[in-house]
């Protein structure tokens, strides 16, 4: 039976990559040995790396920008020590605005190393909407955010302006939407939603902001140092790196972002219509700050939970129980889900109605 | 034709690992989704990283001893940082024995946190020999030493006593031979030797030498917090883990590192005693401290380059070529080579000298 991968990350990732993922496991490039166990100083790995690093430049319009893009490890948790070691003065000070789970972990670290003012936070409402015409100091060093919150199903949908740095942990909705992404001095995100497997982290960065802060960083929590090795400062985490190559491929072939944006609009629209619709389910997230990666929802009647979680798995769909945080369900809808999985979830929404 | 991977690292990996890997890649386990397409919390990831955990422990005969395995990411490199950041007391002192490219650069990071002092080098002889009969002052926190050295195809034979901690970086002989692994307070190793694809490290630690330092420790860098939280504090490298497991699998099936460190001293004394007899090969590592895992050689009248490098590529050899601080050949030997391929190549020195 077909399977519908709702998965909140890792998640699905399209077909053909993992076909082509899975030939090169045993026979990478017909060069008779596996991708994994060849040199990364080989000429057909560091081919793999610099086209992923500029498939991930062209696909959000930063090529010849003075962006660098790397492929580190340590996700995005890294990211959120990296951010601040390499952008906070010593003696600086950073801005967050705090919209769940991730963002409160990126303060968290920052403050190790600085004064950290968050900004607005939409905790008072367990992180259901995202906090509006908050007030960002002149004299901060870089302002951070979240994009999307995977556990909370919301997502910024405008980004403030601000006189310090506009940093932005984009982990699970990067490639998903056109942004003008010039804006941004600094992007990571974690590859295992809409880029690839768990295992490497996506940093597109301004070089001209580097360097600033006066401190000593440790080598491999310094961008410059990546940088300047050509994201091979040590040996990357290939396989991962690889594989997002081939998904950043494929969405470039399928049009780019802006192709992809039209299709995730009209799954997120399918969903949430269904959700707005049909009297046995309520949307957790505020309307107009709506994820259109993950939607999350509640089903009112719980009596009706085991009948409804019974015809979901029947119909070969996986990974929809909500976060513990929220309850519920939580559809994510990434890149590579095709339309045809949400009107399979609907059409339960609408089955389970009648 | 049948290729012989010699490669320094990433390296050969066990055949019926390789197939294992790349059919997980189409179909996990038969649930019908690849294995980098689930939730690293779901059940069956959660077994893969019990698993691969408990195997490591296992295999080292440290089971119920007191330490923790952890798979976490950033290679080797990022080691360097968290051994002093998580066992260097403010304002302690750290010994590091130098013996290579890679003891360097562990040094390099630890002099950031506090001070070091080198107790023996051998970069007056290019690395080609492990120092020996040196002091370590007793009043340091602890000693670092690299167990193997891949360009310079050195090992340490004998480890010193120390009244600080032994913290050993095995990246590229760990579960090859039989040491008391008991005497070390701390060992770590990038995964792509001998036990799986570039993208995770393993760090096996005592649990009792942790939190001692009066360091505030970033989440990350903080070994208690991957101890917490059974190397899941954030989304592991799945793929990479996954493929550990399978080898630390394949080993356990073979007999254990027992088993495979006769083969292993197989193959180098195969190899070596080539080097030795025939007069056109000079081995470049001091004698008594000889890897048997990286074979370093010269080829002394390099008018036979052209011939000698014809003949290996023709026979399906790849990946020998030295490394560009020691210059000649360097063919690595780990765990999953055959026995085969070392004869392979010493048939080919054998004719190279008729």
């Amino acid at each position: 039976m077909k399977k519908h991968n709702f998965s909140a990350g890792p998640c699905i990732l399209p077909q053909e990559v993992l076909k082509k993922a899975s030939e090169a496991i045993l026979n990478f490039n017909n060069g008779g040995l596996s991708l994994i166990e060849i040199s990364h100083r080989s000429a057909p790995f560091v081919e793999v790396m610099e086209n992923a690093r500029s498939l991930a430049l062209e696909l959000l319009g930063l090529e010849n920008k003075g962006y660098s893009a790397l492929f580190l490890q340590g996700g995005a948790s890294l990211e959120f020590l990296m951010v601040p070691y390499n952008l906070m003065k010593e003696g600086g000070k950073a801005a967050y605005l705090d919209t769940g789970t991730w963002s409160s972990a990126a303060i968290k670290e920052a403050k190790l190393l600085g004064n950290v003012e968050v900004v607005a936070s939409s905790k008072d409402k367990n992180y259901n909407y995202i906090p509006k015409n908050f007030t960002i100091p002149s004299d901060v060093d870089y302002f951070h955010c979240t994009s999307n919150n995977t556990i909370y199903g919301t997502q910024i949908k405008e980004f403030p302006t601000t006189d310090g740095l506009l940093v932005c942990d984009m982990s699970s909705d990067i490639f998903s939407r056109q942004l003008d992404f010039s804006k941004f001095d600094l992007i990571y995100a974690g590859a295992q939603k809409n880029m690839g497997p768990a295992g490497t982290t996506l940093v597109v960065v301004k070089d001209s902001i580097l360097g600033k802060t006066g401190r000593t960083i440790p080598s491999m929590l310094n961008y410059q140092v990546h940088i300047s090795k050509d994201s091979m400062y040590n040996t990357p985490a290939v396989y991962a790196v690889y594989v997002s190559m081939l998904t950043l491929q494929w969405l470039k072939d399928l049009g780019g972002i802006s192709a992809i944006e039209k299709i995730n609009e009209a799954k997120a629209a399918l969903l949430y219509n269904e959700i707005d619709n049909n009297p046995l389910f309520t949307g957790t997230a505020a309307k107009e700050d709506r994820s259109n990666m993950n939607v999350t929802f509640l089903l009112n009647d719980e009596s009706l939970k085991a009948r409804f979680d019974g015809m979901w798995k029947d119909a070969g769909i996986s990974g929809i129980n909500g976060h513990r945080s929220v309850g519920g369900y939580r559809a994510s809808i990434y890149n590579a889900l095709p339309l045809e999985s949400v009107q399979v979830l609907v059409d339960i929404m609408q089955q389970l109605n009648k």
